[in-house]
Parts: C-alpha cells; structure tokens; sequence
C-alpha cells in the first residue's frame, strides 16, 4: 500500500527524469525482468569503473606531488582531456555504427533544440574552475579538499530541485551523513583552520559547490531528456563544448605559458598518464549520469576517496587515522540507509 | 500490517520487559490515552533531567580540575553518593506513606526472592570501578574517554541479547552512528594514540564496557520486571547494596588513608557540589530505567556530552573543534533516525 501511493506521487515527476531508479525499485518487487537486469548489471559496472578511475586518479595526484611538481599549463591538460574523451566517443560510434548501421538514435548530426543545452555544463565548469584560482586567497589547499565536501550537499539539494526526484527522509539522513562522514575521514591536526575561513571564503565555497553541483546535475537532466539517444553522441556534443571553453581557459589563463614555451612544456609519463585517467573518469561520469545518476556518483566518488587513502597505506606508507575510521564508519552506515532508504520509501 | 506482524513478534517477549515502548507506540497509531500522556511525560521530564544532571556533572568536573585538584579519597566519596541516594528513595517514601498509606507496591519490606537480584549491579560497578585502575597503565586519560564509547555498542547489545527488545535496522545503524558521533566530537589532535592501545588494553576496555553495559541492562531489567512496585523502593534496594559494596572498595583501595587522614579529607565545596549531582543524576538514572530504557539513557548521555561542550564554549572560553560539529551533526542524524526507526518498524 504504501508503495503503490509512492508511485502515485512519481506521477507528477517529469518523464524525461523517470528513469530506471523506478524501474529498479519495481525489479525489487516484482523479480527483475531480463531488461531490468541488463540495466541494472549496467548500473554496477559504470558505478565500479567510476570508483575505480576516481581512486586511481588521486593516488595519480599523490605520485605525481612525490615525483616533484611538473611545472605544465593545467588548462591545457584540461583541453586534451576534452579531446580524447570526444575522440574515444567518435571511435566507439564507429563501431556502433558499422554493426547497427546509422539509425535516428545514433546519428551524430543534431538540431538546434537538441545541442543548445550542451554548453551549459561545460560554461559552468569553466566559471567553477576560475573561481578556483581565486579561492586560495582565503583557503588553503587542505581546507579547500574539506570544503569540496560541500559539492555533496548541494548536488542532493539541486538534484532534488532541477530533476524533481524525491528523495526519502532517511536518504537525505544518508546524505548528510555522506557529507559529515567524508569530511571526518579527511580530517587532520591542522583542519580546524578552516572554522577561520573570512566570510569572502565561505561564499565563494558555496558559490563552487553550486556550480559543480549544477553542472553535474544539468548534464544528468540533458542525457536523461533523451532516453534512446545514443551516450556516445550525447558525450561527443557535451565534449566538443567542453573543448571550445577550454580554448577560452587556455587564453584567459595560460596564454603567455603557452606562446613562450610550448603547448606541452613540462608535460611528464605521470601527465599522460592523468591525462588518460581524467578522460575515462570522464566518460565514466557521462555513463553513470546515463544508467544511474547524481546522486550514485556522489556516493561513488566518496568511496573512491575512502579506497584512495587505503591504498595508499600500501603503497606510500601513509597511516590512517582514528578520524578515518569514524569517517568510513559514518560514510558505511549512509550507504546502508541510501540503500533501505530506497525500499522503505 | 507492517506494524501488526511486528506486534506479533513482540508476543515471544518476556512480558516484564514489555514496558511503555509497546504502549507508545500504540499511543502515536490510535491517539494517546490519559495514562499514556502521564507516562509519556514522565519519560520526558526524566530524560531531560538525566541530561541536565549529566552536563551538569562534566562541567563540575572541569571546574574542579581547574580549581586544582583535590586529593580526596574518591571510594568515600561514592560511598556518600548511595548514602544520599539511599535517603533521598527514604525521604520520598515518607512522603508517599503519608499520604497514600503503606500497600503491597510501595512497602519497604520484601522477600528473599525479590532482593536476591539487587547485589548485582552495585558488583558489576565495583569490578569495573576496580579495573579502571589497572586500565591506565595501557592507555592516558583522554584516550580512556575515547574507548568509552564501546558502553554505547555494548548497551545495545546487552539491551538486545538480554531484555530480548528489539531494535529495528535503522535503529541499529543510528546506534553504530552514535558511537561513532561521539567520538568524533571528542577528538582532538592527540588522539590518534588510541590507535596504539596494547592488545591488553583494548581487551580491558571492551571487558569494562561489557560490565558497566550489563550493569545498565541488569538494573532495568530488575526495575521493569515489578512494573507496579515503588520506584523508591526499588531504588532503596538498589543503593543499600551500593553502600555495602562501596565499604568494600574503601577497604580495597583507600583502607589507610581513610584510618590516617579521617574520611573526609580532602573534601571541598565542589567535592560536595559533585556528590549531590551523582546522587541526584544516579536517582535519574533509575527513573529513566523505569519510565523509559537503556537507549534513552544512551542518547540523553551523549547529548549530555555536546551540552556541555557547547557551555563549557561559554564558561570556560573552550573553542569548539570541527570534529565537534561534525561529531554533533552525525549524533543529530542518529537521534533523528532512532525517532524515526521507531516508527517505522
């Protein structure tokens, strides 16, 4: 009883939005369909692969700061992120388009309608990481990593507001705790400086966390808007945007750097490698957005965080601390009732 | 019909320790009875004066620190603590037989059958109060604080395996977080060498949780097996085996000092402000295992422990760490989800 008048509510929901979490839930009930299964076997593999990528990216990041800091223009990395992801997008089309031939669904050439949206996520991201030159004005760069804790918190709310998905009580419980438990596992000795972020800081943290979270679920409602279209043509379009505004970041930021010394100086094996690594993340996020949502990414990259720091005591000596482990503790229990949470609703 | 095949279950339960929590919950679904406002508020007032005497004691206990410290023996003390409370129970009865004549539930009189359990508690605390001693050789005080959250675990388990009441899987997990939110709130830079605690250790400090939990646990059961019987009776019992057992620990531990120095050396106004906030908090105690449980001590404890360090921010110019706050978001969540476990079960 209390299902069906749940279902009754998701009426109101826009359709495009409607995805397989209801679908899911009905697997639940039901026993899932073969359709389901696909689904949902999906839905795990683009999740792993995400927290997989994600955690091997960060110990990338820590290998590198051993290695000695590689003195290369960031916003031009970003621009060859952009580029492979579009040209790992066009070549599985070609496949695709060789043993399923060019259907309307698969067609790379698109409408004004359908493309004008693409530019948004990739706007923002580029206002966000702009922001972020300026952020360290009043913030170190560890009370930056605590403060990102915040993207978690806006990303539910704007989830909840721009695709008009309902969350249960008990999942927004789960969220916060997501949010206070990743940022209990990241604490150190030195961490309660952040308490003393000038007020300039605290906006422009919210202002950031606002515009990932944004960016992040715009890019959700365009994929999801177009259920049968293909992901490696949604991925192509939302990547040529992403390398138009990459030129402008290289020009606002770099420009110089790069006319005197080379569009690849300082560029390093390990810089290929993040290189290669942001670009399947990347891609991983866009299939996630597709076959899950937001809101499993978040959770997803938390865990890679956790992994992250459990890894590296294997490989670079590091020693968790007891804040670690109530972090993890908090971050388990939020997973556990994301998951119940989902079924009692 | 979830909640009916829940009421099912509670059938097997031993029908002394289905108390209040039963009728609750049936005051919430058919409206509340007369008798179950009054016992719902009793609850209330008992819970919040448990929380009051509770922050009440933390702070005394900083200001006698910073008064310096005072080298009173602390058996005599405890000792003081059952007398108080032995003639407040006897102080209350008086009243009662005044003005409600001596009957079967509130006379002082008992049977051997009746008395035989009340030792036990008052043994239980001697061993863990005697054990607390050897403790510190494995680990420091701030560290001891630490591990004193296992009580939080042990309570619900011994609550669980003994009173045989179950907690739903919410309730679980808000329970886990809990523990984990109070200690988070009370880390500070030092204690990662918690971490560090010898096998020795850790296995003494699980020992004196599982004892002060079993004691809790013991004393409920014991007070809510004769629903209809006088508090002040029950209380009555309960202290005059604590006095016994204190002697003993008098004799154990401060024999000569007590025979040398007279049985109040050492005794200062906040010595004595703090023997009448245990009794009194000690008498709360008992009367939220009457009118409510272990959990709700659980919980108005920890609270206890954010109130006061919110107010020792006030009094003592304490500064609040962000563990604190993280610690306090994670035991708000776990209070909220214990509130809505209940329901939902």
């Amino acid at each position: 009883m209390e299902y069906r008048r749940i279902k009754d509510q998701d009426k109101d929901v826009n359709p495009a939005t409607e995805d397989l979490e209801s679908l899911r839930g009905k697997a639940i009930l039901d026993g899932p369909a073969p359709y389901d299964k696909t689904k949902w076997k999906m839905k795990s593999m683009v999740t792993l692969a995400l927290t997989f990528l994600t955690s091997s990216q960060a110990i990338l990041i820590v290998w590198s700061k051993r290695a000695g800091r590689y003195e290369y223009s960031v916003t031009t990395a970003n621009f060859l992120v952009e580029a492979l992801k579009c040209a790992l997008s066009l070549l599985a089309l070609g496949r695709i388009w060789r043993t399923e031939g060019v259907t309307e669904d698969n067609r790379l050439s698109t409408t004004v309608d359908e493309v004008s949206v693409y530019p948004i996520p990739a706007a923002l991201y580029l206002v966000k990481n702009l922001l972020q030159y300026y952020i360290f004005a009043y913030v170190d760069a560890p009370g930056y990593q605590i403060l990102k804790n915040l993207n978690i918190i806006s990303t539910g709310v704007l989830y909840r507001i721009i695709l008009k998905k309902k969350l249960s009580e008990i999942q927004w419980a789960a969220f916060i705790l997501l949010c206070a438990g990743c940022t209990t596992a990241q604490l150190n000795p030195s961490s309660d400086h952040v308490l003393q972020t000038p007020f300039v800081g605290w906006i422009m943290a919210i202002i950031m966390a606002l515009l990932s979270g944004f960016a992040g679920v715009y890019t959700e409602a365009i994929i999801k808007k177009r259920p049968s279209r293909n992901i490696n043509v949604q991925n192509f379009w939302l990547y040529v945007f992403g390398m138009a505004f990459n030129v402008v970041a290289i020009i606002i930021q770099d420009f110089d750097a790069v006319v005197n010394k080379g569009f690849f100086h300082g560029y390093s094996l390990i810089t290929v490698l993040m290189i290669i690594n942001h670009a399947l993340s990347g891609i991983a996020v866009s299939m996630v957005m597709k076959y899950a949502d937001n809101i499993v990414k978040v959770y997803s990259t938390s865990v890679a965080m956790l992994v992250t720091a459990v890894v590296s005591v294997f490989l670079f000596n590091f020693h968790l601390s007891l804040a670690f482990f109530l972090g993890s503790t908090v971050v388990s229990v939020s997973i556990y009732l994301h998951s119940i949470g989902k079924l009692q609703r």
